[in-house]
């Protein structure tokens, strides 16, 4: 982790990190268990290769991806219990999606009901 | 709202609106207390006066806040119910930088303990 923090802000702070259209896409993805760069593209947003590959360097390098096995187009990637615990972020999110934006899909019922320890990598301590 | 929305997933949708490094912290300084843009100036993250003005006008096109009175640099904005109800996914943001961001502030308590409601403006229905 390499961040230029904008302040002590927690909020701030962790908007350094996830502040933008498409991390938390890829953490969405995760959660509903999407691993490689294919599963990745395939997502209904469209995600650019680029930016796809630029945004998994930077969630690995910030702790909360981390690479199981292979490397570069040909990896699969897993999340930290650090990027697990953003899960309430994106619940929050979904709720507040589904109440005042018109037309969105309903977030699966396992996807509220959800736990980040259910996510937590087996061979990592919780932090 | 006038949204290219990527996709119809609440949480692709809610960053469509909200994923960017700046909206959020303005509603973080609006749940504070921010009214104006002397106040958003003097918010710790040092937000340059253009993206801050940038920010409001996309924040308001959207209907997560609204001009209370005045115009331009002279205005006073306020949270919409819609604004508000963000209030969550800020809470879940802060709880996730506190735990995972090394020599973060600590969010008040009264922001922990505040509810959407709290924030609601007197005189527009809650939708």
């Amino acid at each position: 982790m390499d961040i230029a923090f904008r302040s002590h802000c927690p909020v701030a702070s962790a908007l350094d990190l996830i502040g933008d259209r498409w991390s938390l896409v890829i953490v969405r993805s995760m959660l509903m268990g999407a691993e490689t760069y294919g599963d990745f593209l395939r997502a209904p947003e469209g995600i650019a290769t680029n930016i796809l590959a630029t945004r998994l360097r930077r969630l690995e390098a910030d702790g909360l991806i981390r690479r199981r096995e292979g490397g570069g187009r040909r990896a699969k990637y897993a999340l930290t219990a650090k990027g697990a615990d953003l899960l309430p972020v994106l619940q929050a999110l979904a709720r507040w999606g589904e109440r005042h934006l018109p037309d969105r899909w309903a977030a699966p019922d396992r996807f509220y009901a959800a736990r980040p320890e259910d996510f937590y990598p087996d061979d990592e301590p919780t932090g």
